[in-house]
């Protein structure tokens, strides 16, 4: 049997510059001849894009909060199952852009849903599947708010123009939820050049793949 | 404040005369001038109908059992904020042909998903909002898929087909359910015929709503 792969996420509010990174992160697997896979929720499976076009449809404005919760966790399900499980146990490693922390921190704490109860419905989703290490870029929200604005090429999100006390909520989540699982998810300074950044986690993935061959 | 409405659920298998038994509850309670809705998911609840039409589209063989746990939830959440709720509150007395029992049973127990985990996000769905009572009509399962082949009327559907084993273990469920809420959920015999379980259930509300207005 196949050794089984390593199973990364990458977390962090807007601007926080994951998109850039998960590219980066790309290119040194790339290079180092690792193979990898690297995805997002709904990542083009059908039954979890389908699920995403109901939670986007801005005709459907009186969706109850858990309803959204419960459709978030349905398409993590099933994008878990089809995509990532049989990545992993094939033994590539698994790169994904947000994964349960953004629930928790989004829905549950954000949204006020409550972070214990986000997560009982995601523990379901996705069983004992949890990623190996998560890199968490935490921004103060008025550097990422404001590298979006300088940034012409990317569109401009619903998150995006949610107030500023709302990014500072994502922000206390996120380290709340870091705070709870110290031993998986790794805090970041993202306030910083990213070139710094990247080279932390590089720094960081070295020791790891090489303790995972030990 | 108008006082709230009572919230009755029925539940059963195949051939159980669910349906039928709808059908005379609502017209008791027509006769009795109580204001009602008769409802069953998703409802006519535009989010909860396009969440089932996900559910049930045969081109989705590889649903995984818990994101199908998930979107059954989803659409229960969206039809009992969006319908039967406000309901309740305006003091209607609602009639639901199947609730969260038949996920416990069938997800739970029958498709072997757990009980106690299917509990867990259907709580997270419904929040504090049980059904008042639950009349469980409970058949032996030949008995029922025997009525279903003798009625022309009512189309087959996917669950008919389901093994003889797969209806027992679906009464198993609800049996053990049933137990686990004595003070919620009525059992009663449905083997018999229909007539004498709707003189029972009539019997039953007579008395509960007597005591709501004591």
């Amino acid at each position: 049997m196949a050794r089984e792969g390593l199973f990364i996420t990458l977390e962090g509010g807007e601007g926080s510059g994951k998109t850039t990174l998960m590219g980066r992160l790309a290119a040194y697997l790339q290079n180092r001849s690792m193979p990898y896979l690297i995805t997002r929720e709904p990542g083009g499976i059908e039954i979890a894009e389908k699920i995403r076009s109901i939670i986007l449809d801005p005709a459907h404005t009186a969706m109850d909060a858990r309803t959204e919760a419960l459709l978030y966790a349905a398409s993590r399900s099933q994008h878990l199952s089809e995509r990532v499980e049989p990545a992993l146990k094939e033994g590539l490693t698994v790169l994904c852009d947000r994964f349960v922390d953004s629930s928790l921190v989004y829905q549950g704490y954000a949204r006020g849903l409550g972070i214990e109860e986000v997560w009982n419905i995601n523990r379901f989703a996705i069983g004992s599947r949890m990623p190996d290490i998560t890199f968490y870029l935490d921004i103060e929200p008025e550097i990422g708010l404001s590298r979006i604005a300088a940034n012409q090429e990317r569109e401009v999100n619903r998150l995006d123009l949610e107030s500023v006390e709302f990014h500072q909520k994502v922000r206390e989540g996120y380290q709340m939820v870091a705070a709870a699982y110290p031993e998986r998810i790794v805090v970041l300074d993202a306030n910083r050049p990213l070139h710094s950044v990247e080279q932390d986690i590089i720094r960081m993935l070295e020791v790891r793949i090489l303790k995972d061959f030990q």
